[in-house]
């Protein structure tokens, strides 16, 4: 059963140089983007482009095929259902993964401006690091954004705190939110201020994304012991204190943000209005509201009375962010009505669609040049 | 066409954390290995493990299942063929690309002893950085893995570079090469010595690995400019300069090793017998040897010369290991020859099987345990 490969292929590759490059989708200078794949024997072949497309493709001899012109400029994530079965684009080398489904990706930037594209500007370094958390008791991963020139020089930076939602882990907001690339192009053009930024793992009973986990062949999954329940809140002093130890932060209030989408959205409003010394900028990026402790957890009490005296303190941006189709909308709403109640000041961005990654990385955009000013 | 979700999936997984976590393949107790995908409409379905396994699976219903029961513990990618068409495991979200073919994988770690697997242990820290190269007059990306307590200490390391084959970029060593991995696993137990490990892109005409180019959407491939003609030889020391001054190094031969796999064996060989001084460790991992510039490039003349004076200066490790069946095993049988007719004193190892990422795990396992002693 078991079979050798002589990889005439791979040789046939590696040493005469006669494989193509190839591109897909394939994208026109119109900004046009055009799928295929080749499913002979299917009756019905869909292209689904993440939550914003899901349209029959058109058979062409062997092939199907579809060109979209009506995109708008953004990273996309695309695969094909061949008869209903999932099949990813074989020319595409390039995926990305939600939660549990692995799609293929591309960024449309026809006009080369997009801020979440690579662009020929200096880059800021990554790095995976584990951190030591004695509140959970276990050293922890989280990846850190260092803007270009950190390592060279010896000023100190601002510190943006950056929380993903239920269902992913500290990888994300690098992959689907392209953080180092809007940075790396928003610092670069002066509108954003070199800062750190740091992608912590939200789900306090794993140590790092699953990929990564010492437990053996670990799924993702939105099933984490302490869900939302305070204990991530409650260790996240932990973080601070490693990345103050650890880089050359200015570790004051005025030049620390926190922001975070949907359950990181959560984390943010409940540890900044816990700890209202410690965060100038609070971004909360169409954010669960309700809290899902069942009432065991003090961080979540008298939150009304906990925002009041946060705002005495006035932070300098409370940010609000949501779409209209957003599931979290009317707790969204509810939630600005509280504060208004209270006159307690806050910016509100509406945009269109849902709980969504196209939204999330506007948001960023958007934030991330307004703090640290 | 297009169409807005209202995503209740999403909301019913996050909100009611009803969602299970599955685990694909499963992995029994013994060892044995159960792949299973729902295909009703197919009339075959093959499973194929890398370069290990093709083999038809069992129709049972929907659905169809296999159970594999003598692989070894090791990294497997994997994918389903379903009438011939490429499917993933929708049911594993964990994948690895391997040049534009993407794989889900897993790790067969029964015992919980092997090297490439995730064990609770110090782990060390990865980072990708963008290193200046004065000779190829721009910015590159590569990655490094600095050992742990790196961050925390004083101490000085000694460097360990390790070299792509073709097709490859900075990022392979890392994912299928598990360097971090092993690495970490190796120097917890007392194996290997702390070290930096720097893992350059080989590749002189992108600045890093295709996902992260700043030309659009371009894909990988063997097909480079400058493919194996000296100017990445030519440009190393921009890289050896950039590690002696941002990390703490042991900047001398005695604390420097270089290694490669194919291609990037090629690389070592030629780079390590141009800069006689430099390193006092080789390994050169199933390497191309023959020269491929067509005789444009003074690195590759004379190479008999030049590692007869390498050998002068005694490489403390010298380090050899090919497949039996590597499509390259001649050229490396011939250039054993060649170092045993000079009395040049090497280690040789030769394995099972080919071209391959087992092999090369094995190597750097092998090799890391062997350096700087």
């Amino acid at each position: 059963m078991k079979k050798l490969f002589l990889l005439f292929t791979v040789v046939t590759m590696a040493f005469s140089m006669s494989a193509q490059s190839t591109t897909s989708p394939v994208i026109g200078k119109d900004g046009s983007v055009s799928f295929s794949i080749k499913a002979p024997k299917a009756d019905t072949v869909r292209l689904v482009i993440d939550t914003r497309v899901d349209t029959l493709m058109q058979r062409q001899g062997d092939k199907w095929t579809l060109t979209l012109r009506d995109l708008e400029p953004d990273l996309y994530m695309y695969y094909f259902l061949v008869d209903g079965m999932k099949v990813l684009d074989v020319e595409n080398a390039h995926t990305l993964r939600d939660v549990m489904s692995v799609m293929n990706t591309f960024v449309l930037d026809p006009k080369g401006d997009c801020a979440m594209a690579v662009h020929e500007v200096p880059h800021g370094e990554v790095r995976a690091v584990w951190y030591d958390s004695p509140t959970l008791g276990m050293k922890r991963r989280m990846m850190v954004y260092l803007p270009a020139g950190y390592e060279q020089g010896r000023q100190r930076y601002p510190v943006f705190y950056l929380l993903h939602g239920s269902g992913g882990d500290e990888t994300v907001w690098l992959e689907q939110g392209r953080t180092a690339q809007i940075l790396d192009n928003l610092i670069a053009s002066g509108n954003a201020e070199p800062m750190i930024v740091v992608m912590p793992n939200g789900n306090v009973d794993e140590s790092a994304s699953s990929d990564m986990s010492d437990k053996g062949n670990v799924q993702p999954t939105f099933r984490h012991k302490h869900w939302m329940d305070g204990e991530f809140e409650k260790s996240f002093i932990d973080i601070m204190n490693w990345v103050d130890n650890n880089y050359r932060t200015r570790a004051a209030k005025r030049y620390r943000a926190i922001a975070g989408l949907s359950m990181g959205g959560y984390h943010s409003l409940y540890i900044s209005a816990n700890q209202p010394d410690d965060f100038a900028y609070v971004g909360l990026f169409s954010p669960a509201i309700k809290r899902m402790d069942q009432g065991k957890c003090p961080i979540y009490d008298d939150i009304e009375s906990k925002l009041v005296a946060q705002f005495k303190q006035r932070p300098k941006v409370y940010w609000l962010g949501i779409g209209k189709d957003d599931f979290l909308y009317k707790d969204n709403a509810e939630f600005r009505e509280l504060l208004k109640k209270n006159h307690l000041r806050f910016t509100y961005h509406e945009s269109g669609a849902g709980h969504e990654w196209a939204n999330w990385r506007d948001y960023l955009e958007i934030f991330t040049q307004l703090i640290f000013k």
